[in-house]
């Protein structure tokens, strides 16, 4: 921690700071300027709260060394983790092959489900999505099957053999969710859920952390630390765009902060073009950029016939268009050094850490 | 709802537009422009889900003409909802009361609390503000005393004879922090925690609603509507800053909203200046402006030792600083038509709605 | 200037970074943290380009310790930087007297400048706005009466007393405006034109600069240091409203801006709560929380019948509720120590600095 | 145009909308809704500003239905405006090549520049960037060589055969930038100064257009709109990151912009990942994306040794890594159906339009 003094000279406010941090444990190298003095603390200042220090008589800033996330750093995983989807051993996230997840914005029903299934499938997702229980800026209108939903993914997946991914939004019903899920989706809206990172931190499943529409890429690799706090270490972080004054797409995706995030975490990152974009016709784009910026996957909504859709018809790809995609994608993929093939990594490589 | 559609010329296109605004059971009148066509369409538009509209082929732009808000709408409630706080029916928010309620950010202990609280209802607070359970960024901090807060809310309730708002977070938490706080606080980054906004909309307790951090004023009102929703009307919104570009406050105070609001709503409508500003010396020009703006109270962090906080030290007023900050309120409150003694509404007024 | 390098241990890229910073004359101070090392740099930093330092090996972060403006600073001059307006020297900006601006987004005629000018005089405005050049988002519209407009502006001055304020966008054309107006503004979209930043601070007229639309607190200040360093020291700062997500009012008012430029600097600070509002009727109270927050002045557009503005028609107020306005912000003017009558400072205070 | 009403019965608002709309020499189609009228306007709107439209009593809310550009769009010209750079016709941007420009920040002296522009030929660059009059936030800093660095500017293209780009600032300077350049950059502060803007549009040389740091993908196009009605046709538009509230980036790469603009304009459009990122680290996944996302071209800073870079060191590559950028981005390009190879469209396909 750098605390900057208002003053060049030594007097009471520079006693007063060197002795608050002191008191605490670290140690103090002064340097004088010429009208501000420059005071470095060493030791571990996570004991300190800046903004405390921040209160004290004549401070001008604190400056924070360290970054303030731990388990989700590089420092303390070097290498990457690689996270297991579902029972097939087969697919890997995080590691040379690009996953793609694929179905509709809301589980609407099983006909539905299973068409779409059978479709992403056969173009090459390796992850079913669909929502259950739906979080909805306004109450009037649909808020997803709940149960009833849960059971069909679980069919959908005996079916296919896709493992499933669905958004959970009460800490009362992550067993329950985990119970019929392969992976937990925390929504953007709930990435500061503090309750329901540390339920979904204590079960055994994959968790993909969306990030908040205006979280920093710190605040994002902090909530991943409120779920791994709690002893649950594979945490999927998902970009999926943010919210800027630009209306022309729904969101602005990032794709800076993939870059930043494979350098700055172990964890996977996965992009999901499909609510950045806001529209059908930008999600190829935007999926493409995604993953030439360096992502791990892709989360995308595929509906059978989207202007039926309960939610999000706008923004579906039919199974046909969504095929296309997954074909011009392949050579994006291999630029990238990636797969999209779930069978090249015959050895699945030793989990990181 | 108004539908745009980018050809000026009858055809499959419009027909399926119109059938498909028909079978929901609207009304078309279609108007052919010289290169567009303008479907308006007349009758409950909440029946269809516009994002499914612009999924049909040929819609360009769908634009809703109602507000999606009903219950939180002047069009629901004409004049002002006015919500007595706690038992001392003396305090109303909403009405020409300016209501201000005042604390430590967190909790930390038995005497500070009491000290704060006896210092603020001196300087003329009539609430007290103190957190329990704290949502923080970083796991590795200080999360509050929980129960043991409260008990030491109600117990400075008891001392002081204010009324206690205090932020509550987990839905499992909703009936305990009911027990205890006259007020349910819920935070900006739970705005949108739509179980939590369920679970307190099913109590008896006023609730005081912050907005997100990157909410719209829409939306703000929209996560009102789901507490309204399940019958608790009494909702106060607390604008508390906004993120933006801008770092020299820690967020940025919007007081546009807060005008806006003014108009849009019959609810009462706060302002959080500590947050916005993040910096203690910064407080008052916030508070000052935000009563000018149109705000029905405020929310002050006060802490007797600012430097020793556990939380939010940098952006909390001593007792010394906020009895300043209250005598210097009273003209702008004068000016805005409000009255900071509590004495003024002798009888109260019947509740609106 | 203090650099955050990457090792906590002595060695090549310690030396590097220490070789570099006293070359250019600085001396260094060392402190090895546990996994990180605190370089503070004691001498003028100024002559360093952080970003330079940025791309020597081992450098993870620079953190400048001083202000990078300095005419503009605090520091520079401790007192305020008061502004007489025009001839008249009763009207000085930056003192005690709360300074109105009034008049038409532009000058569209002979009869209706006359008609808004003697009606804001009326009603206290103490300067008269006034657009001849337009920047206009599109080159398809109305650009202003551009000439024409100067003269009627001139006018306009001689039959009211009032000093005009008017835009120049083109450095080629501040001569003239000069020759026509009492003070040149500086359109937002024109912060950083540092041609016309230059060329304005060439000459003697006060300068309205209004804050560009995504520009920080300190890049407002570092346009003000343009002009100043050019040798015309008479700034005026002016919030405008800042872009963000929100969509509800036309720009963001900020006035935490406000608030810590009147900490930051000595020069004036005012406030348009017309193109912050967006629509006329929330012009009052974004103007009444500007007063609140500490600004030296307002300007606000004003047209006898907005419905037949040539542009800016939905945020202009009509003469009559103008006269409501500044009736309404006398109490707020008082609370926060100004007055609006121009007669208060009898004796023109000495110019500071 | 649509017009909102807020009443839905007939009577004199109404009316009087209908009477101001039909005055204008527009027909009106009304419908009455159950609590709203909207009233669609059948002719060319673009003769009415809708703000003087929103002032109309029982205005809501006024919905263009044409975009507001016109020589921009791709009703305008339906195919792809190509443009030939320099007097080397191989060179074309807007078609199969991705061409990419390179070059350091500042012109800083002549063994520096001929250095870069002969290694970034070497990798593969077709075109030379390089700074002579820089817009720098502060006044205190290096401005740029000015003249002289014009000259070095051709006497690298006379050595490379590079065409050159580079930035101007004035209006009184265009002539004699472009007697020097063959491309003319409008930087990003000035996006919206008309002065310039105009002035480049009456020159024959290419503008390479770079997006202001707030400003929608509409104002760009408006931006661009200013220079066409001019007369130059030959506008380049460059996204190079947008200002929000993330600061672990320079700037946020708008990659949805990039596919946007492509559906929505016939003009090139390429992308500058340098200030976007802000960091050497970052540019080559940005430099992928944005080629992904739909690029016709790329802006990179490079600097022989970047620590000694008089301005943006610290996001300028070493030539030896632009070199291994281009290499990695040879199959991002063929992915995306470009070709990084010049000799490719061999008969120089015609200009569109």
């Amino acid at each position: 921690m750098i605390i900057i003094a208002r003053t060049a000279l030594p007097g009471p406010e520079l006693d007063g700071i060197r002795e608050f941090v002191e008191r605490h444990g670290l140690r103090t190298h002064v340097s004088h300027g010429t009208d501000r003095t420059v005071i470095g603390c060493v030791g571990d200042a996570r004991a300190i709260d800046p903004h405390a220090v921040r209160a004290l008589p004549g401070v001008e800033e604190v400056i924070p060394v360290r970054k303030p996330y731990r388990l989700a750093s590089r420092e303390f995983v070097a290498g990457r983790t690689v996270i297991p989807l579902g029972d097939r051993r087969g697919t890997l996230i995080g590691g040379p092959q690009l996953v793609v997840a694929a179905g509709p914005c809301s589980v609407e029903g099983r006909a539905m489900l299973l068409e779409t299934a059978t479709a992403v499938r056969a173009s090459g997702a390796r992850m079913l999505r669909g929502g259950a229980f739906k979080p909805r800026t306004s109450p009037w209108v649909f808020q997803g099957l709940g149960v009833e939903a849960l059971e069909l993914l679980a069919e959908a997946r005996a079916a296919t053999g896709l493992p499933v991914v669905t958004e959970v939004m009460d800490p009362r019903q992550v067993e329950l969710v985990a119970a019929h899920a392969d992976v937990l989706q925390i929504g953007a809206r709930n990435m500061q859920n503090y309750a329901l990172l540390a339920e979904v931190g204590r079960v055994r499943r994959p968790v993909l952390l969306k990030r908040g529409l205006s979280a920093t890429v710190s605040e994002l690799l902090l909530a991943a630390e409120h779920v791994m706090a709690q002893g649950n270490r594979d945490v999927i972080l998902c970009e999926r765009g943010i919210r800027t004054f630009e209306t022309a797409t729904r969101n602005t995706l990032d794709v800076g902060a993939v870059a930043v995030l494979k350098l700055e975490t172990h964890l996977p990152v996965i992009v999901d073009p499909s609510h950045a974009a806001g529209r059908a016709d930008l999600v190829a784009p935007l999926a493409f950029a995604a993953v030439a910026a360096g992502a791990d996957g892709l989360i995308v909504e595929v509906h059978p016939r989207p202007s039926e859709a309960r939610s999000d018809g706008d923004q579906s790809l039919t199974p046909a268009v969504f095929d296309d995609l997954m074909r011009a994608l392949a050579p994006f993929a291999a630029a990238a050094g990636r797969t999209l093939d779930d069978e090249a990594p015959r050895e699945p490589r030793a989990r990181v850490a």
